[in-house]
C-alpha cells in the first residue's frame, strides 16, 4: 500500500525501489516532504497527543501549519504526574500538585489520555481513590524510584485511576490506548470489556470515553459504544497498519458502533507519509462502505453524506467542542 | 434496513420519514401492524421466552394466533426462583419447592432459559451442587432481600447452578443467553468458553444446551457446537441489530458450528416489526451463503435445500422435540 | 469442498455418494489411495510430529516416500518426558534423564512441539524453572501416577515449562499447539496471547517459536508474529476444516503477520485426503489474496511471486534451518 501509494506524491512512479524512494525524499528535504504528505491528508482540524517523546519534535501549532489545520492539544495523563514526581514533589502533596499541574497543562487543551494499556492494563477498577489512597499509592512509587536518575515510569493501578478521575472533574474527554501497539504491550490486558466497570462509574458524569484503535477488539469496543453513550470509538493505528484490509475493519467496527459514535483517526506519528497513508485508506474504506450500502438501497446518498461528515469531522467536533468554526 | 423494509409493510414507500410511519402505524392499529409483520416473518413454529415481563404483553398462544404458528413456551429458570422465593419460601424448603414449580411451570413447556450472563456471568462451575450448598446460598440470598418490597433478584452462582441442573434432570433443553445484549452485562463474562466444563458435565446426559445470541463470540459457539454433541447455537438478535453483516456474521458462525447444530432465531421481542426484519434479514444472509456454495460447486442444489431446512426447521424441531406434525 | 475435491482422485464425479467413494477407496487399497492424495498435494519437504500415538502408523521416512518429499521429524516434548517417566526414573533423575533422551530424540529432529495447550493451558510462566523446582515437581507427578499400569500423562505447569526450555537450549524451533482442537481442550486457556511474557523471555535466545493453528485467535497470533521478531504463525487445522472460509481466515491472519513469518501448514493426520484437502485449499487460498492484491494494484507481479515462495517454503526453510537443497 505504501509502495503504490507515497512515492507517487514524490514525484515518483508507484512500486517504486525504496533506495530511489529514500534518495527522493532526502532531495527534498524533511520539510517539503511533510508538507506534501500532510497537505494530501486533508485534515482541518488534528487532536495531537503530546505525551510520546521526552521533547516534542514537531509542537502542534507546527503540525497544524504544516498541514493546513488547526491543532489542538491532548495531555497525557501519565506524563503529568511523571513530571509532577520528577520537580521532587511528595507523596503527600502529589495528589493536589498533580491536579494544579493537569488544569495549568490542560488550559488549552481539548483531552487527556491515558496509556494505562502499556503500563497496568485496563483492568482499572471503577471506584474514584481516596486522597488516603492516592498518597499511600504515590508513596509507594516515589520510593521504588529514589535514588534513581531517570525520571520514575508511571505504572500504579490507584495513581492511573486517580489520573482518570481527574480528567473527568476537568470534564475533559479521556481517551484510552486499547488494543494493540507493539511488544511492550500485555494485549490481553488491553480488551476494552475490562474498562466496562470504570465507563460505567464515569457514565453519570457525561464526560466522554474515547477508546482509540481497538484492534483485534474493535467489534468488542464498537459493543461498547452502543450500549454506553458516552463511549466513543475509533480505529486509528490498524487503518494503515491492515491496509488492503481497512474496509473489512471498518465494517467489522462499524457492526455494532453507531455512526454518530466512530470517528477518523490517523494514529500518525513521527513519518508524514502515515498522516498521508492513515487518511487515504480511510476514506477509500469508509467509500466503499457507504457505496455497497447506496448500492444494496440500505440509505439514501443524503443519508451516506451524512454519516461521511459525522464519521469525518462532526462526531469529533461534538465529542472534543472543537467548536463550530472549524 | 429498518427503513428499506418495514414502510412498504405498511403500505409507505421505502425510506419515508420515521414520522409518517409512526402516523401510518397509529393510523393502522397495533393489531392490524403485528399480524402483517407477524404474517410476512413467515414463521411455523415459535419458542417464546416468557420470563422476561412480570406480566407478558402478549402470551405464546396469543402471539402464535397473530403469526399463525404454532408457539411453544420457554420458562426462565431464575423467573421461577425469584417467584418461589416471593411467595415466602424459606431456605430449607427453596430446592423441593424450586423443583415443584419448574416441573408445573414447564409441563407444556418445550424448554428453560438461563440468563446467568446477566446476573453472576457464564463462569460457572461444573458440578451439580448439593442440597446443602443450595440451602445455604437460598439462605443468604433470602436474607438480603429482607424487608425489600420489591421481589429479589436472583444473581448467585450455586442457584444458578442448581437451576441449570433442575432443568438437565427435566431432559428439557436448556438455552443460555451467550455475548452481548446491554450495559448490564458485563461481556468479558459472557463468553461461551467459560460454559467449557459445565459442558462437559452435562454431556452425558444427552440434554441439549442452547447457546443463544453469542456475537462476538459466534466464532467461539460454532467451535463448541462442533466438538460438544449436545450444544447447539444460533445467531439471534446480532441478525437483525447488525443488518447488512448478517451474511458475514452468519459465515463466520458457520465456520465450524456443523449445520445440523446451527438454528434460526430472531430474538424478537416487543416491537413486531423486530420479528419481520430478523426472519427477512436471516433468510436473506442463509441464501447468500448457500447461492456462494452453489456457485462454487461445494454442494448440490439437493444438499442445499436439506441445510436450509435443517438450519430453518429441522435443528429445532430435533431439539425441542417439537413433534413431526408441525 | 471434501465432496467436490476427493472423489475426482479416485476417478469418481465429484459429489459421488459416500458409499461409493468408501467402495473406491476399499478398491484401491490403503498404499494406493495414499500415494495419490499425498502426490496431489505437492509437497516438498515435511515435518511430522511423531508424538501423537504410541506407535507412529507411518514412519516420517514412510511419509516421505509415498509424498515424494523429504521429511523430517518433529519431537513431542511431553511424549519425551512420559517416556523418561514409563522407564522408571526417579524425581533426583528426572531433569537430567529428560535432557539426555531430549538430545538423543531429537538428534536429527528440526524441531519440538509442545501440547501444553491440551495440558495445563498456555498461561505459563516465563522463568526458566530451577532443577530444584523440577525435581519437586516431578516427584509430584510420579507419586501421582504411581501403582498405575498406563503411562502416566504428563500435565504440570512446571514439568512442560522445563521443557519448552530444554527445547530452547537445543536450539530447537519450539512449536506450540494453539487454538482449537478438540472437547479435551479448554479453549479460553489456548489463546497465544498467554505466552506473551514466556514469548518475551525466549526472545533473547533468538530460537523461533511456531505458534500452530492458532484458530479463533488467528489474529492475535498475527499481532505476536508482528511484534516479537522470532515468533512465527500458520494456520493449519482451520484451513481444511473451515472449508471455503479458508480464504477469509487467511486474510485475517495476515492483517497483521508479516510475510516472512507465516507458513503454510496441513496439520493432517491420518487420512491422506487432509494431506491433499489442506494443501489444495491453502494453495487456493493464498492464490485468491495475492490475486486480489494485483487486481488492486498492492504489489507486484515479482513481490506476489515472492511471497508465495516465502510462505509456502523458504520461511519454513530458514525458521526450521532446512538446507537450501530441499
Amino acid at each position: 500500500m505504501f509502495l503504490r501509494l507515497c512515492p507517487p506524491v514524490l514525484g515518483l512512479p508507484p512500486h517504486a525501489a525504496l533506495a530511489d524512494y529514500a534518495a527522493r525524499r532526502a532531495e527534498l528535504g524533511a520539510a517539503e516532504v511533510s508538507k506534501r504528505f500532510l497537505a494530501l491528508a486533508g485534515t482541518s482540524v488534528m487532536c495531537v497527543d503530546t505525551g510520546y517523546v521526552p521533547e516534542p519534535i514537531t509542537s502542534p501549532a507546527e503540525l497544524g501549519d504544516l498541514a493546513g489545520a488547526a491543532a489542538h492539544e491532548i495531555v497525557r495523563l501519565e506524563r503529568v504526574a511523571e513530571d509532577v514526581a520528577a520537580a521532587g514533589t511528595g507523596a503527600a502533596a502529589f495528589a493536589g500538585a498533580v491536579r494544579s499541574a493537569l488544569a495549568t497543562r490542560t488550559a488549552s487543551a481539548v483531552g487527556v489520555k491515558s496509556v494505562e494499556a502499556y503500563r497496568t492494563g485496563l483492568g482499572l477498577l471503577d471506584e474514584r481513590p481516596s486522597d488516603a489512597e492516592v498518597t499511600a499509592a504515590a508513596g509507594r512509587w516515589l520510593a521504588s524510584g529514589a535514588g534513581q536518575s531517570d525520571p520514575p515510569r508511571l505504572a500504579d493501578e490507584t495513581l492511573q485511576r486517580f489520573l482518570v478521575w481527574c480528567g473527568v472533574d476537568l470534564r475533559l474527554p479521556v481517551q484510552f490506548h486499547v488494543g494493540y501497539g507493539d511488544s511492550d504491550v500485555d494485549l490481553d490486558r488491553c480488551n476494552p470489556l475490562l474498562l466496562t466497570p470504570l465507563l460505567r462509574a464515569i457514565q453519570p458524569t457525561g464526560v466522554p470515553v474515547m477508546l482509540l484503535h481497538n484492534y483485534p477488539y474493535h467489534r468488542e469496543a464498537g459493543y461498547l459504544a452502543q450500549v454506553f453513550p458516552h463511549v466513543y470509538v475509533d480505529a486509528g493505528l490498524a487503518t494503515h497498519n491492515l491496509g488492503r484490509r481497512a474496509p473489512a475493519l471498518l465494517a467489522e467496527a462499524l457492526e455494532l458502533a453507531p455512526f454518530g459514535k466512530f470517528l477518523y483517526s490517523s494514529d500518525a506519528f513521527g513519518l508524514p507519509e502515515l498522516y498521508y497513508l492513515g487518511a487515504a485508506l480511510f476514506r477509500s474504506a469508509l467509500s466503499e462502505f457507504l457505496r455497497a450500502g447506496l448500492d444494496e438501497d440500505l440509505f439514501t446518498e443524503r443519508a451516506a453524506v451524512r454519516v461521511a461528515r459525522m464519521i469525518c469531522a462532526d462526531n469529533a467536533k461534538r465529542a472534543y467542542r472543537l467548536g463550530s468554526g472549524m
